[in-house]
């Protein structure tokens, strides 16, 4: 009789953004008069760019063509893509990565649920709490985690590291020696950044303990301060300690068109082992390539048109941020983020838990958005906006919320 | 110090068609002046269908406009691609599969490999021999396949089921009893097929053994002969012992475009856990939709119009088929397959080995194949050639082989 995977049992309750869609449809259906504005899930609201919709229509039309069809994609990417990624991401900012370093893929949820399959059972995770559920889940599946324990919310074998208002939502190194850290910079869910001298911390850290650092980079493009690294590779000796993962869905809209890529350096080893060529065995054995016209509007991402475009809608978005952020504060609520990070972060006014507080607001307001417990036990007493929706209704949840 | 996992380096030699991709280059290399035919990947030739072509770019001109933007997709695919595949893959079948026991994905080569994670690591796998090597290779790195025994190029926790000639290339109900069977039907690679009441046999031995079926049904479309199953839904009983695998590679030229999908009954079980929850939760956690415009592609595969320009395009297909395995039939070849599949699969002549007869054809017709033994020890003495270059190639291919 075959058996299934028990670890999957473990996951308590399902996932976030699926809780959260149930309660609204549910509020949507007991007051079908009410307007509501989401500000929740992380999904962007702007059309693609015309540079990156031009490339589109480009690529469908080589398709349809025997002298210009593209069949099966090189296992790790179209060379025009990794090379324009290689040349715009880090050689113009004075990092070391080649192009045969970069695995394209179909986005990074998919790379950093599935990058944990490289490593063994046995090696211990550290993650910030709070944290993006899937570095956590992807781990209980795969039985890395240990017991949860429902009172505290937390698994018996991830390393936790509290990220609160009291340490400035940066992760402090911690006591026991992890195997795998985790970090996300600009952060996902509080939108606070670290310094390059910070994260040097923990590349030197790394490299001392002989552990791993798996760091998320989607949110690069909304950094707007001097000093805030764009990527781990700007640190000295992250060749040899860090795997980098970067998405095309918040700098270019690509949350329904699929695209990312994951960095590993050669240098990066276990003994003569490179991950690099671990990865590479993943690749040709379990994917088969993003879309070639997908490839083709990432290559319009890096064109000169294309990135022109999208600093305006990054710049849309992080005035967006700018709106609630300083509203939230006008209005007396306690805020970060939303400097270097399309997210705003706000602890709850009153004591009140995460999801009080967002029945409250859904209910009072009309406003979704996300509750920071659903993040980790540290982000009880928080909650994030998203600067992702349009800017009438950035205005319009503020005004809603003012009023309260 | 972090650790890697070991079952990785378990894995002989690199994927099958990178060693050929090698072999081609250098040949070509050292012989620049020769023209080579293609006929080993299972890659397909001809351009996306008009009616594909205009779905996508409609497509991209949605993704143009805020108001007809789409960020991210359903986790489980868009209903308007999973009741068209319940109403024409399964409904008009008669069988009984619902749109939400559909799983849309980026192809079924993820899917196959993927798929076996939700089981435990305690279950014994069948395969048949030879084999897509994507279902070895993919248990091989979760640990589920004991020890490699290089003399006999088998793994000693894996059942194999040996189709050559003497079986008719047809699997037989194994001695031992597995936990997970993989068939996969019209085969790759043998192209050969087993009839309704074949694959009914199968299903009952599943569901009286508790084991599960995980049926690759990706060459689907080529399949011209009555009695042969289009689906193992057909086949009474499969609802609580089968998982179906779907590629759109094959029966509309997909590979470079990536969309497949995944069915599974609400009614397989193990105990009181439906694996439809497992996979849900797995794609909740792991994975982010394929993309809008690929999934509209999708849709306009079941169009009329589609349908009808598809059913050419497999036609096209099929005359090389039947191309190449009269020619190789006229040659003195011993061949099977290319009728219901887009495979063809000879003996190898003179008792020559797999790579011997690769090396031969390429160095003297210049004519790629895949060999055999690639695909498992059973395949040794065979050789693989596809049906999927262009008319003309398939011609010239022939007729190379014939002055050997």
């Amino acid at each position: 009789m075959f058996k299934i995977n028990e670890n999957y049992l473990k996951l308590p309750g399902s996932y976030l953004f699926s809780t959260i869609g149930k309660k609204v449809s549910a509020f949507q259906a007991a007051h079908p008069e009410k307007s509501i504005i989401r500000l929740g899930i992380g999904d962007v609201t702007q059309p693609l760019a015309p540079a990156i919709i031009e490339a589109l229509h480009s690529a469908v039309e080589e398709m349809g063509h025997a002298e210009t069809f593209h069949g099966y994609a090189p296992d790790l990417g179209y060379e025009f893509l990794r090379n324009a990624i290689a040349k715009n991401d880090y050689a113009d900012r004075g990092c070391d990565i080649a192009a045969d370093e970069i695995f394209v893929s179909d986005g990074a949820k998919c790379d950093s649920g599935n990058i944990q399959e490289i490593f063994g059972l046995d090696n211990k995770i550290a993650v910030c709490d709070p944290v993006y559920p899937v570095y956590v889940d992807s781990n209980v599946m795969a039985g890395r985690t240990g017991i949860y324990d429902p009172s505290t919310e937390m698994w018996s074998d991830v390393i936790y590291m509290p990220c609160r208002a009291e340490n400035n939502f940066a992760p402090e190194l911690p006591e026991e020696t992890p195997d795998l850290i985790y970090l996300c910079f600009p952060n996902n869910p509080t939108g606070s950044t670290i310094t390059k001298e910070q994260l040097q911390e923990w590349v030197d850290y790394a490299n001392k303990v002989g552990a791993v650092i798996i760091y998320d980079a989607a949110y690069e493009a909304y950094i707007s301060e001097e000093n805030v690294p764009h990527t781990i590779f700007e640190c000295q000796g992250a060749r040899t300690c860090a795997i980098e993962l970067k998405s095309f869905s918040k700098n270019a809209g690509f949350t329904g068109t699929r695209l990312g890529y994951t960095v590993i350096p050669k240098d990066l080893k276990c003994g003569d082992v490179a991950l690099h060529s671990l990865w590479a065995r993943r690749h040709g054995t379990k994917y088969n390539g993003a879309p070639y016209i997908v490839q083709k509007a990432g290559e319009a991402v890096y064109s000169e048109t294309g990135k022109a475009q999208l600093r305006q809608q990054v710049a849309y978005y992080m005035n967006n941020a700018k709106t609630i952020l300083d509203g939230l504060a006008e209005a007396g609520y306690t805020v970060s983020g939303g400097v270097n990070a399309p997210y705003i972060w706000l602890k709850t006014p009153d004591k009140m838990s995460s999801w009080q507080f967002f029945d409250y607001l859904l209910e009072n307001a009309g406003v979704v958005g996300t509750p920071g417990s659903g993040f980790g036990p540290s982000g009880e007493g928080y909650f994030r906006l998203t600067a992702f929706g349009s800017y009438e209704n950035s205005v319009a949840a503020l005004e809603r919320i003012k009023k309260l």
